[in-house]
């Protein structure tokens, strides 16, 4: 019999002052701020800065930090070159990663763990990674690239790289409260990683790049495109009731539902299925918006009883949509918010680091001897 | 007070079949096979065969096994154009790391977990690493690259592309036998990092990119470069007496002496110090050897009684400068090799998954309100 603790569950491997989740209560805030404020009253860069320095930044710094991240927003000709050097067909998840990897080559030194320098590595990292999917996403539509708009918020920007041309005020909203919802999420499987990377003292840019390895798996930042692929296969809102039930009875995952943390309504879904009904109305989307809203109807009615809600990335399928984000964009988005997160559990790992090495239970044979290969 | 399980110490994360470490007796078995007499009998081939397939391969399998890394040894002209396009001046380390990432890119089905095609895959990136950094090294030296060589050994290969020509059979030897020692070993951080990557049943090039990352880290991989620091900086035998004295008397560490796991002899380090002396001979190098036998000598003397003894680094140190490898080269390869360890946990990971994602202890602040930024 194993004594393995199977997937670290109920085992507490750091402590953190950024997010607490109470999965029973449907709670989820950053530095004691609860979600659901921070997404109807906070920016994304003002998260970030709340992430990074334990609390919300003051009118002159918050112009500092914006400052900084316009000025690393533009990505070198040397990475857009090896941006249009990959293969067009690739996955951009896999691209994602490349590229934040070798960003640590443009750095004279990418190695320093002192904690000015990772928030100062880190804040590049998070500006150029707009830059980075937009280069590639473009190239592959066969369109040109569009240079960051230094007047505009990382959300914005995002926007106007993909699309060409400024999001609406809706859109430029919608986007923002999707990248405040994914930035922190306790020691997910992606935090953890970069907490392991970075405890043997390693760098930032292994750090994110490692976390986006992990992100990009079904179980964890995989599975928000599977909500989408639901979404394509019913054809119109009177047709959710049999498909939902059909799925049910075959006992198949409903995607955007339950979590393994929240048995309550995910406090990241409220707000952002407000946002995400206007979005859908303003950019002719209202069909998709009413078809979640049907799902959840029923999910509600039929599983409700058993604590199965949506989360936070149901409503973000139609958001992602409406904005204009290729399905398998919308993973890549969650990263672009998320190393917010993962900078802020580094810059804690490193304050009290020790290495994460745990132990493994040897389940082999012992003292087997060589036996040379004609005696096989 | 913290109820987090530092470092995760004593905290069994995983069961596993590959290596038994019994770290007060000083035993290491892959696969119940004494580490010793793998690096006496055995190649880092059938050392590879071993840890995927957890048992030594028959005569006609390991033939067969060789042809699939014969067929995968060369990297495609776009990888060699994008190694060419990287700044010379970058690390060794984060190129390997950016190059393996990118070799997904050019796998058209990158993502499967099916453990036959993870091994397909796995061996493929193990195969092209050494062209990788082989390639990188040799034009950032302003020398022409130097394809793979089919009838050679994956060591001697590696060195055949490093310096240009066949290595003497000592050399071959003793970075095969170097291979096979850093292979696998238990659940150290990089090796844990591809597991919490492969449990969101993410892809093993997304695992094997995570993992370099951790094993940079000076806590981890990145201490063997030490070691050859330190030899540098004893100008000769004579002087070891007194500079080790020095060091302890300051309480410094002394590269390559101790380890988390080991209190007794690392088994690793026995055979390896006699090729090491061998090889040292062969290449010129006795005089480095003996600084390092020296070193032995005094610790041994002065704390041995505490059960600090050489590890796998130290007389690692001497094989790698006598084969002629660059110091920013020693990390990369223990990576070379880990890519083993790292793809035999995956695997097990695969066997039996579940998702990797502890809990966290929120230390800090609740119920916090939003302020407004004029009133912060």
């Amino acid at each position: 019999m194993s004594t393995a603790a199977k997937g670290l569950e109920g085992v507490i491997a750091a402590d953190t002052e950024l997010s607490f989740i109470d999965g029973e209560k449907g709670v989820l805030e950053y530095v004691g701020i609860a979600i659901d404020e921070l997404a109807r009253h906070s920016s994304f860069e003002e998260t970030v800065f709340l992430l990074w320095n334990k609390r919300l930044p003051k009118k002159n710094e918050l112009d500092e930090f914006r400052t900084l991240i316009r000025k690393n927003s533009e990505i070198s000709d040397a990475t857009v070159a090896q941006i249009n050097a990959l293969p067009k067909t690739a996955q951009p998840m896999h691209a994602l990663r490349t590229m934040v990897s070798y960003l640590a080559l443009e750095d004279s030194e990418p190695n320093s763990v002192k904690p000015d320098e990772v928030q100062r590595k880190a804040l590049s990292i998070l500006c150029k990674a707009p830059a980075i999917v937009t280069t590639f996403d473009r190239r592959r539509r066969g369109l040109e690239r569009v240079s960051p708009d230094p007047d505009l918020s990382i959300a914005a920007n995002f926007l106007y790289m993909l699309n060409g041309k400024k999001p609406t005020e809706t859109m430029e909203r919608a986007f923002d409260v999707c990248l405040i919802l994914h930035a922190d999420h306790g020691l997910n499987a992606s935090t953890f990683t970069g907490r392991v990377i970075i405890s043997t003292l390693s760098d930032i840019y292994s750090t994110i790049t490692g976390a986006i390895g992990a992100l990009r798996g079904p179980l964890h930042g995989g599975a928000n495109e599977g909500v989408m692929t639901m979404l394509n296969e019913i054809p119109s809102v009177d047709d959710v009731e049999k498909y939902v039930l059909d799925k049910l009875k075959r006992k198949d995952k409903i995607m955007g539902f339950g979590h393994r943390v929240y048995k309550a309504y995910d406090p990241r879904a409220t707000y952002l299925k407000t946002l995400a009904k206007q979005l859908a109305s303003d950019t002719g989307n209202s069909d998709l918006y009413e078809k979640s809203h049907r799902v959840e109807e029923i999910m509600d009615r039929e599983v409700g009883s058993k604590g199965i809600y949506p989360n936070v990335d149901f409503y973000s399928a139609t958001t992602y949509h409406c904005i204009g984000l290729q399905l398998d964009l919308f993973t890549p988005m969650f990263a672009l918010s998320r190393i917010s997160g993962w900078t802020g559990h580094a810059l804690e790992q490193l304050e009290t680091n020790r290495l994460i090495r745990p132990g493994a239970e040897y389940n082999g044979p012992h003292g087997v001897s060589y036996t040379p290969i004609e005696k096989r």
